[in-house]
């Protein structure tokens, strides 16, 4: 079914699902609850998005225009902690995505001396389309000494397997992996930061931020409703992607299956991220034709090298055998394909004189065995694109199935 | 005049304006031009905020959304390379600010293989109010050594004298300063993002980045017309700025005036910046009272302490003496106001497990030494705020007034 269909946005009223420190249902509507509140029949709120669902909100949902995602080590050794905590967030989130504030701002039960259980930057913001979506990293099912850390090492996905090293990869241990991440994507930043920021206060003494990163413009549609964006290189990016529209290649690239592995993951999908600087001043100095070669599109148009319309099929094998468009097509890479969700970032400058910028590539798959490593080491082999790109960041989640109501909360499927 | 007024969206041909290697007005309205261009009698562009004027744009223009500033080291000693940099900067910022390219995506003067002059990812993109700005800092004028670097240290104004140290502040020299700065703002990051990679890319062995700061969201209203945002403590900011609306005051506390100082800065007006880190850990978990005791109004209406209604006016005897409001309110800096514009920004987190994200503050005036100055000491040294905030980068520049015409260019008052 599709995120958007607004006969999924039913009632969320998930308040009091093992929720301490979380305002429950009293505060809905009050003054200082942001935006239109969802009304308490479960009428839909205008520019909301769906909780629950049989997946998670944030993977085929049409791609918002801003990203703030987080990865997160868990410092606690104490396993009722950490599923205390997801259930915490999980409540938060019903809130946050349906307009509302964490928690409440004011006196909470009574303490008028505790601090406040929403932070209150997006106060008066409505909903944004703020979806988010968690991920569960190889580390939290086994540490770096092999450590079955919460008694769920035996239910570790194979297809959560460490990835290879890539040709070319000068990765940053601290900008790479996590134990947790979540993905806050929404068409107003403020949205998207308030929400991480949140889950972190809640999740103060059992997780601990290990890296984050803000996304400014998408760089691939999701939907067939969406233009396509362009990236830094300044090309159209994310043509040929996976759309919501596609269900049966979305069931069949996308969604962990039956048999595919531990049934806890059924419905879920795995995200690969990768934080890929490029080296814009020097792609910038490279001629026109150069530039289109590297790619396989024509710039303005976006249309495949030779074609005139962007949605027209490449030729394949007439394209140069390193470009980009052929090298990561499905026909190079025995039919695998992901639903890209990248977003630019510019993280100021680098001391030398250039600008700090890139993509933030997320892709969901159904395995990443077959799907992004193969494709990566085929690209990072072959590309003629790697001479403009640093690939820095690296990271590996699980992101189990939906949270399908009041009972339900995120990792429920793992843990319960 | 208000910079929003239609009247003001007159015709900008500044093509040919001694523009080397950027597009003439043969390219607009090609298939490449991003948006609706411009007509060729004039006529304004859905969402484009005029260039020229009597003072530049991006000051009293009703704060955009997203920020991109960057600060540049000069790094020729030709005052000739630097006055034609300016002259094509002036040319592609007309273009950019009109929701065109910064110069031709395809052959540019019939030479197939030069890069192009517009790095595309803004292809598609409305005008998305985007205004740029520009500014000389101190250093300009008479580098460290003491000399002369382009023949201008006599003009330097007095008002443009080095700031104090403040109290508190631990100043990254690599993230402060610099020779000139580009204010970039839009609703849409991408636009203001591709505008800041374009200059610096025309300007590529003339100046060097030195430093660059996004934000994603304004923490004031420059504009009765805007609700007042908040900032990453939650609170309302910016409820008592100056509003471009208030025209005596803004003309009291704005623009610098014939008298102020050299001739060549009437109509312009001075800029300090300032990255404060917020430690926003610490700030969430005090309790409300104290963050409303500390801040002087009330967070969820944003009222001063003790009113109803944000926009009522503070009883200032009455507040903490060290509170925020209390501290910066004209009554306590013997009237001294500026105009802010700051934006919020996050960069990632810090390695220690926390988000690194804070206030880019900005503010516009007359004179810095009557009024940053005095009301930043004021606050430094007695703002219980100061506790959860850490003052990383500091600025100050000289934005000289609008650019008039075809044959105007930044900074021809200081260099003609």
């Amino acid at each position: 079914m599709n995120e958007r269909s607004v006969s999924r946005r039913r009632a969320i009223a998930l308040a009091g699902v093992g929720v301490a420190g979380i305002a429950g249902a009293a505060a809905v509507g009050g003054a200082l609850a942001r935006g239109a509140a969802r009304d308490e029949g479960g009428s839909a709120v205008e520019g909301a998005i769906a909780f629950t669902g049989a997946h998670q909100a944030g993977i085929v949902t049409p791609a918002q225009d801003r990203l703030h995602f987080v990865a997160f080590d868990v410092i606690t050794k104490d396993r009722e902690r950490l599923v205390r905590m997801l259930k915490d967030w999980t409540a938060a989130a019903a809130r946050m995505t349906a307009g509302r504030d964490a928690g409440e701002i004011g006196a909470v039960n009574g303490m008028p001396e505790a601090p406040p259980d929403d932070t209150g930057e997006a106060l008066g913001l409505p909903p944004s389309g703020l979806t988010l979506t968690v991920g569960f990293g190889p580390t939290l099912f086994r540490d770096a000494g092999g450590r079955d850390r919460f008694g769920i090492a035996a239910k570790r996905p194979a297809a959560l397997a460490d990835l290879p090293h890539f040709p070319g990869d000068v990765l940053d241990a601290a900008l790479s992996g996590g134990d947790l991440c979540v993905q806050a994507c929404a068409n107003d930043p403020q949205v998207a930061v308030h929400a991480v920021r949140n889950l972190a206060r809640i999740g103060m003494g059992v997780v601990s931020v290990r890296w984050s990163q803000l996304g400014f413009g998408r760089t691939s549609s999701t939907s067939r409703t969406q233009a396509t964006p362009r990236n830094l290189f300044g090309f159209k990016d994310g043509t040929a992607n996976l759309k919501a529209e596609e269900a049966d290649l979305i069931e069949e690239h996308v969604w962990a299956r039956p048999g595919d592995g531990p049934e806890w993951m059924t419905g879920g999908s795995y995200l690969v991220t990768r934080k890929i600087r490029m080296i814009i001043e020097t792609w910038d100095r490279s001629p026109l034709s150069e530039q289109e070669a590297i790619v396989g599109r024509h710039k303005g148009t976006g249309a495949p090298l030779g074609k005139a319309d962007e949605f027209e099929e490449p030729d394949v094998p007439s394209l140069p055998e390193t470009s980009h468009v052929r090298l990561v097509h499905p026909d190079s890479n025995n039919g695998a394909r992901m639903l890209r969700r990248g977003y630019n970032y510019v993280d100021g400058s680098d001391g030398l004189g250039r600008l700090d910028a890139g993509l933030f590539f997320m892709a969901y798959q159904r395995d990443p065995r077959k799907q992004f490593v193969p494709v990566q080491l085929n690209m990072s082999r072959r590309d003629d694109m790697n001479e403009y790109l640093k690939p820095v960041s690296l990271g590996l989640f699980a992101c189990p199935p939906g949270v399908s109501g009041p009972d339900d909360y995120w990792g429920k499927t793992l843990f319960a």
